[in-house]
């Protein structure tokens, strides 16, 4: 397939108007590239058209937000039947309550479920919710885990070589410059998989932890699942010194039909949600075990969570949410997840062709690339070093720029319900052309 | 006017299912009321039809954030034209630099500007911002401001007498139960309107603050604007000791066209916005000079502060935000102001004629009713006992349910450009008729 590809003058515009109004010339550091951000003129499916006129194929997502691709027909009418009838209130719709019964039904541990605007504030309440519950303040995190912005919850997540300090005790380093003292003292951070370190580092603080906090397929980590033992380990843990299990499931409840938890035997309390239950608008939610999100509840006498939010289950946003997610039925969850699965086998083909030491991690319909012999295990081994970062531009470059494929900028694909075979083959060609092209690079890194 | 008034039997029968899936059967607190929340069918300019078929004249427009009201037919068409080209993607729109150069053009202080998803965030960043650019931890704000749900920003939010301690230095009272002490520590509270104790408790503090967080018309303290003095003493201590001058115009922005904050002389460093500028969608931004914006610029060497967020800037909320604000241009700001002003005085006049010691604060296009002879200057004297607080549901009972107009839950009207003379007649004709009717209960406050 030949497609129009044009030299990004109209983005390159776009831009240089973008540096003089917006910082750094964007409002997500994600969308930023050198020399400058492509626009988008429309998009549809699996396809984005930016305004140049070149259409590319989508295996980002919006960082896995859209489980049907763009402008999803249904979507579309869904929210352009609710504009009509207006976007938020200082009432409520009865949409919110069907979407939370729907969701609540495929999730056994979403006894109740609050709506609010981002995965971050999702995570926010989560953590807040644990303190009031537990009447304790520490909050245990993986190192290298993404979970927002708010900055207890972020504490690590960049953790390098260079502060990120001995394995048995890793240090709890800030994202933000000078954030405060308080704040990472309140943090405790533990290797992702190492049931004994961690087990360790949570007995140090067994009095003060509110709540553990994982997500089961850390993207940033290396996308690969925590371990059944893991899990177990750490559930088992929070039951015998009362503190709250907290899954981030914003990115990882794709995986299966009631999330990534339904994968252990073990649950969380308490799950943040975001991402694709919103079928392509903002959207967070808080769910979990009744007697915990009681604290919440405003009819109580003592409301130990006062919370709220401007635009929090607005009808827009449940419409979206409901139809996608109503749609992403047990049988297109299979369906994706076998699509994905097939995509791994064709690209693990590639790499052998091209013989580059290079391997993939993943699971349900997400996987990411490695530069590495073998699956990493730990955050530490996944790490990527700056020789490693710079040829992860170069294919994401080459297959932006030459192919017209879009990744993550991770090197993974988050996919979405329609993408096709033959998208698929696509993707495993132009990486095997990107892969051959860059071996003399890739080498070097052994 | 004659209109139907159902009996709420099908919002009682969603309350009902609400109940069994979202705590408290509400995702928002503020759409609760007793014995149950009224659900929206369809909304029209300054028309809200519940799912029952009674039409209420809203005064709330979803906290403020409604600038045109309901489902306006040129916002509706470009949300619509935009669902059809996508809602959001892993790369930037030109709407967001449309929109970006628009605010900026609007308001001298935004060199820079950033757009998140909700006002929450908008403080967040712009707290964590504070903290990068100067190094030091602490936070200043107004006992009583309500900044959104970031932990640090809604400290003594809901201070009570109970707990509020001396004015001379107030207790920083967490909102929410076994908030870290890191946190309380860390936030520093000052009386709103009050310069010498102001700026003596700052000085104890002077060497650790990094930004005075102010709201200039904060609501829940009593929606009344700062003084030009108050403002200026804090300027001038924050040029003296290195801090940052923090608004928070997430509500106050529509007061003038260019925020708030262009009725003072001097200007804050930073700004965060919200409600009005997503024109009914889900939005938030942090604007401001170019200097310290720069924290957040991902083309530095040295990033300070890293930030992301998924639906930052998505086309939806630009494109809604874009025609909203540009309808809301100078004539119309000054339109709708005067609008306010007109039914304040009829207000003024309805109180007069049911004699009852009431009188009304506000600022532009909103304003607040007070049980109380004059005008409240703090939140201490804006504070509502529990006598009061009865008063003020069951006159927003009685004009919800037996006149159809909505109020904000604190007796607060925030205006929409949708309007009219007529609207603002039977708003003050219907509380004319509610303040005789629970005068013998408003009198036994004196």
């Amino acid at each position: 397939m030949k497609l129009k590809n044009s030299n990004g003058d109209t983005s390159k515009a776009i831009y240089d108007r973008a540096v003089g109004v917006l910082t750094g010339g964007v409002s997500r550091n994600t969308i930023f590239r050198k020399p400058h951000p492509y626009y988008v003129a429309s998009a549809n499916g699996s396809y984005i058209t930016d305004i140049d006129g070149t259409e590319r194929l989508d295996f980002a997502n919006n960082m896995a937000s859209l489980i049907h691709g763009h402008s999803h027909p249904a979507i579309v009418q869904a929210v352009t039947d609710q504009l009509k009838k207006g976007s938020a209130f200082t009432m409520g719709t009865e949409v919110e309550v069907t979407f939370a019964e729907h969701l609540t039904s495929r999730s056994p541990m979403f006894e109740k479920i609050r709506f609010m605007n981002s995965g971050t504030e999702a995570v926010m309440t989560m953590i807040k919710a644990s303190r009031a519950y537990t009447g304790k303040f520490k909050l245990a995190k993986a190192e290298g885990a993404y979970h927002g912005t708010y900055d207890y919850a972020e504490i690590s997540q960049t953790a390098n070589p260079s502060n990120w300090g001995d394995i048995n005790k890793p240090n709890a380093v800030p994202v933000v410059q000078h954030t405060p003292k308080g704040i990472t003292d309140d943090v405790v951070i533990f290797p992702f998989n190492d049931i004994e370190r961690t087990i360790h580092i949570l007995d140090q603080n067994a009095d003060q932890i509110a709540c553990v906090l994982i997500d089961p397929v850390p993207h940033r980590i290396g996308l690969f699942p925590a371990t059944n033992e893991f899990i177990e380990a750490i559930y088992n843990w929070t039951r015998k010194n009362n503190a709250i299990l907290a899954f981030d499931e914003v990115v990882s409840y794709r995986v299966t039909y009631a999330g990534a938890q339904c994968t252990y035997a073990v649950k969380p309390d308490l799950t943040a949600l975001g991402k694709i239950i919103g079928g392509g608008f903002p959207i967070g939610a808080l769910a979990g075990k009744s007697e915990i999100m009681e604290v919440l509840d405003p009819r109580g006498t003592f409301l130990k969570h006062p919370h709220s939010g401007t635009f929090s289950a607005n009808p827009i946003s449940t419409t979206a949410g409901r139809v996608a997610m109503e749609l992403f039925d047990e049988q297109a969850v299979l369906n994706l997840n076998a699509l994905a699965m097939t995509a791994r086998k064709q690209i693990e083909e590639s790499i052998k062709i091209a013989d580059v030491p290079v391997c993939i991690t993943g699971a349900g319909s997400m996987f990411k690339l490695h530069f590495r012999e073998k699956a990493p295990n730990t955050y530490r081994e996944a790490y990527q070093n700056k020789e490693t970062r710079e040829i992860v531009t170069d294919i994401l470059d080459y297959l932006f720029l030459k192919e017209n494929i879009i990744m993550i900028n991770t090197l993974a694909c988050m996919f979405s319900t329609t993408l096709t075979q033959s998208n698929i083959d696509r993707l495993s060609e132009a990486l095997l052309r990107g892969l051959k092209l860059l071996k003399p690079k890739i080498d070097l890194l052994k």
